[in-house]
């Protein structure tokens, strides 16, 4: 039975951690919604192993980092490439989406991530209109891009013919975009059309969409990295 | 042979990959010091697989991604854990790591990376103390509590009883802090007294001593991640 660890209030990073083991059917405890203080967990328990949440653990292995969990389970679960060049372009497509994941985050909070996002309006406002103009679309040409090259057999995934966890992860970057900026996201929809036919595919997966329409997927909210400011999506 | 594709002017990301290579003794090209054309590289050879360098490739392999090059460098040449779990934790640390360089990034790019610093000072000011006050102290005292702890054997290196490229990325983050924040890392020395005697460990060895004195190490510079503005390090 895997714990994992992770706030209970936000999708956050958790939430890539979430969709793999949804993905892969594996038994697993949210330990903060089962009543654990994450908190307390990390300032005991985990300490000094991991610097933040998410958390995996499996028995007496402790693995933080949001794509190093993925990329543990995706192995382990039949969703990663089998073959050595395939695991390395996941790994490498996932931690480019947590790059990206991490842009998100600052677009609201630029200045200070111990300060509210009121503090720091006026260069979020900045920040959110440089991410609109030249890194939306950069990210997004890359993932386009990966869909439709040799790495993908039939351009149905990212990597090699079958379903990994970079496609989850691409599933749930465009899901945060689509909340978060759904202006400017929807502004480039003509550019990605391939990417969407993934986000429609992944969401159709028996095990995905069970999981979309259960009361363990949090809605996106005004408290996790995913958040809607309509100044910002200008 | 190794082939490493960075930037030439500056250390940057690929400065941790370097550093794995010399430890390592591993033949490798510096492509782009060896005449290459990176931006041209990434527009045709490497795309669709690489966002952003650096990149190592090893024959037909394409590695991008500084932890994931790092982490395979490591795992092949005897500067990573043997167990699981160590290996678990290497990964981590050199992710956390990896985080801490983007903050450093952001601190005198705090809106645009594509703008230059002098567009953007008064942000990068107010970032720059926040990082400074909250984040630098955070991220050392996870570091300096992994030496105190059971992951490692003696206190010697983060995990284990041998060097791992965890410990080079250690050693590359306090020296990328000593230039660009020397004021605000001298104000935490007696906080971090094991993380200081793990740098010199890591600079004392044989291969690394010989590359720190060799002119295949670029100095720090102000076009790099870690760039010294006075005013930042107030």
């Amino acid at each position: 039975m895997y714990e994992l660890i992770y706030w209970q209030e936000i999708q956050g990073r958790g939430e890539f951690v979430r969709l793999v083991l949804e993905d892969a059917g594996a038994p697993y405890v949210d330990v903060a919604r089962d009543g654990g203080d994450v908190g307390k967990l990390l300032a005991t328990e985990l300490a000094p192993y991991a610097f933040a949440v998410p958390v995996l653990r499996d028995g007496d292995l402790i693995i933080p980092q949001t794509v190093a969990i993925t990329r543990f389970l995706g192995e382990r679960h039949g969703l990663a490439p089998p073959d050595e060049r395939g695991r390395h372009l996941a790994n490498a497509i996932a931690l480019t989406i947590a790059d990206l994941v991490s842009e998100v985050h600052d677009t609201h909070h630029p200045i200070a991530v111990n300060r509210t996002y009121e503090t720091q309006r006026e260069a979020a406002a900045q920040r959110a209109k440089a991410f609109r103009d030249t890194r939306l679309p950069k990210f997004l040409a890359y993932l386009e891009g990966l869909l439709g090259h040799d790495t993908t057999r039939d351009g149905r995934f990212l990597v090699g013919d079958a379903a990994s966890y970079a496609d989850l992860a691409a599933f749930q970057i465009l899901e945060g975009l689509a909340f978060a900026f759904p202006r400017a996201l929807s502004a480039r929809r003509s550019e990605i059309p391939k990417l969407r036919a993934l986000r429609d595919r992944i969401a159709e997966r028996p095990r995905i969409a069970a999981y979309l329409a259960s009361p363990r997927r949090i809605a996106f909210n005004q408290s996790g990295i995913f958040r809607h400011y309509p100044e910002l999506d200008a």
